[in-house]
């Protein structure tokens, strides 16, 4: 390990969980991972891997975030993984919504943190859990770099054609009401990593890049930026999820809420986000692994949830291409891109006409890498998504420019 | 002309107006044709055009869609277009929804009326004015063969995975929250009109229709069915139009209520509606025609509407090209479609990589029939639609039938 490098760790805050990365810097090695889940619920899980394929489980009541970080560096002490709290140098947390705010990662004051909480509307689902993250982290931890690095900041570059609603100007103007997409630190990495496997340059490249796990987008990608994604004001647009329903025709809400008795806008809100996708049309589950099984044993239901959550995908790549004239490589990653081989068939059956082939022999369970046929004009990838490894590279990035000042 | 030929009224009733056709069937001549305007506001404009291209006008108020239609046929008479009702052998009506009760045109008897009333919630800007069309003409002559002919019924082949929402299923269920598209009758007669124009038999052609006037929407027809559509449950979602806003995050529903002390989702609603698409944007005009005037002289505000309502109409194209997996040709009808070359080319520019390449020479004002390069893999169409044409051969199809019974 050289004399300089450092320990980073990357956070990734939910409601009830807490995800991290501890990174030795800047040799990029993950020297251990977890997750806390169940915060505030009894029973919750803490789980630490480590070392040579090491794993430590423990069950107990968390009650608040803050408690979590505090067991997380007792036990990375206990593990004999730390010596001190001291050797982290700095901690990253992904923040889902920065609003017109945010364009690029920023070391987190007090206005900033503010500003976060402030933009919970953008994503009410993430951004006050992700807020809770860094609070406890700073109060365990003061005097460390602490960086904010924002799902949105990607998609900074979109013009203004796509990113503005086709509504009165003053909602944009005086409520920043536009397209900010998510995803964006995932996006950003496999394109990244695309241009490496692909050994060409970012800038004589275009990709569509489908971000799908249980919260999904599609990006399209010119020069290495991004011109257009599905998601919007919220993470709830978009393409179908598994309890969100994506796009939908906003009448609904009137008449929904008139048809089931509901009167708050605020609970309609929460049922597409919630109870829909997935989750909605099988009544089964929001896991697309459950929902492979029961499509499997013939449930009607299932087969639908499948083939519409396909046929939204594969109709935002359609769009992508348009916006793009064309694509070089359609990338697949998270939960179910890197992992199920026939939703990415579904997704691509019957695109022969775009000159899309899909290699079956190489689009196996585990594959990462180029699993189009040699005669596909459209390179298809699978690529793990790494956005504890942005954040943990973006926290090192501006400790070194701070060290400067 | 024959002996066996009849007339037949073809009615299109909005909130405030009255446009209408007179045929003489089955020779698919018009003797005449109108339209009564301001309908319930002071100085009604009441237009007829007829013979050697005669026109008759006439201010006067008109309060009610009854008295629009007794001044229509009394004109007829004073201008010896028709020498007395009984003339008038059947009338056809538009109507926008017919929900899931209706999938083909039928005879109106009350259940009918009644139905097309109680489906107003997924067209509010046009099920009631249809509505009172129909009653205006029952009154008057309440003998004669009275026909609906739905927007929706060319979309009931759309398979579910289309035209099912990523919601709860109960809403589908019990509540009927489903896709049911618009503008089914002009989609149809396009895409019957461009199979003759290029002589191929519909079943061998794929279809990607923009229907683009003041509402607007894109269908994709192959084995000329409707396979998907941009509007949805009401005529609010998909492209960006006049004053509607088409798709936009639902989330920005509750948000926007928030911000603007808006209370009621029925009034914000009227806003996405009324207020929004090219209005919204440049805050001039929801006509096309003003907006490219102002573009011209390089208003800022008329730029973006242009180039967003360009953009999503070709998201919509480039969807349904993957839906398809390809096409053999885009067809453009209606106020917009039909008109404006301009918007034409936006749309399709710079969709080289699908083989898509607008010869302009041929894109002009007034164009009917190919405007694509002869070297273009997809071939571009203008055609005019002809929505009274259709209903006018329903009338004529369904009084046939019922004389047999």
């Amino acid at each position: 390990m050289s004399i300089k490098s450092s320990k980073i760790m990357a956070m990734n805050a939910g409601s009830s969980s807490l995800k991290w990365q501890l990174y030795d810097m800047p040799e990029e090695v993950v020297i251990a991972k977890g997750i806390v889940e169940r915060i505030g619920l009894p029973n919750s899980i803490f789980t630490v891997k480590y070392g040579n394929k090491e794993k430590f489980e423990k069950i107990a009541n968390i009650s608040t975030h803050e408690l979590a970080v505090q067991m997380l560096l007792d036990e990375l002490i206990g593990l004999h993984i730390l010596s001190s709290y001291d050797e982290i140098k700095g901690v990253g947390h992904r923040v889902v919504a920065g609003g017109e705010y945010f364009k690029e990662s920023v070391v987190v004051c007090d206005d900033v943190l503010s500003k976060i909480e402030e933009l919970a509307a953008l994503a009410p689902l993430h951004n006050p859990a992700n807020a809770q993250g860094i609070r406890a982290f700073k109060k365990i931890l003061p005097n460390i770099t602490s960086v904010a690095v924002f799902d949105t900041a990607f998609h900074a570059t979109m013009p203004e054609e796509n990113y503005r609603y086709p509504l009165p100007n003053e909602y944009y103007e005086k409520y920043q009401a536009r397209k900010y997409g998510a995803h964006g630190t995932s996006h950003y990495y496999v394109t990244q990593k695309a241009s490496k496997i692909l050994n060409r340059s970012l800038h004589d490249l275009k990709f569509i890049t489908c971000h799908i796990g249980n919260g999904a987008s599609v990006t399209a990608v010119r020069n290495g930026q991004s011109v257009d994604t599905s998601m919007g004001f919220t993470p709830l647009a978009g393409v179908m999820m598994g309890t969100r329903t994506g796009d939908i025709d906003p009448s609904l809400i009137p008449y929904l809420m008139e048809k089931t008795g509901i009167y708050s806008t605020q609970e309609m809100n929460n049922i597409f986000n919630k109870k829909s996708g997935l989750l909605g049309i099988s009544g089964i589950s929001s896991d697309m692994r459950d929902i492979i099984a029961a499509r499997k044993e013939g449930k009607k239901e299932a087969i639908l949830a499948f083939d519409m959550f396909a046929n939204r995908v594969k109709k935002y790549i359609g769009q992508y291409f348009a916006v793009l004239n064309g694509a070089d490589a359609i990338i697949f990653t998270a939960g179910i891109g890197e992992n199920s081989a026939v939703v990415r068939s579904k997704i691509l059956e019957e695109m022969d006409w775009f000159g899309i082939e899909i290699d079956e022999s190489k689009n196996l369970p585990g594959v990462e890498g180029v699993i189009s046929a040699d005669s596909s004009k459209v390179k298809i990838l699978v690529i793990p998504t790494d956005e504890e490894l942005v954040i943990a590279r973006d926290v090192e990035r501006l400790r070194q420019a701070l060290r400067t000042c």
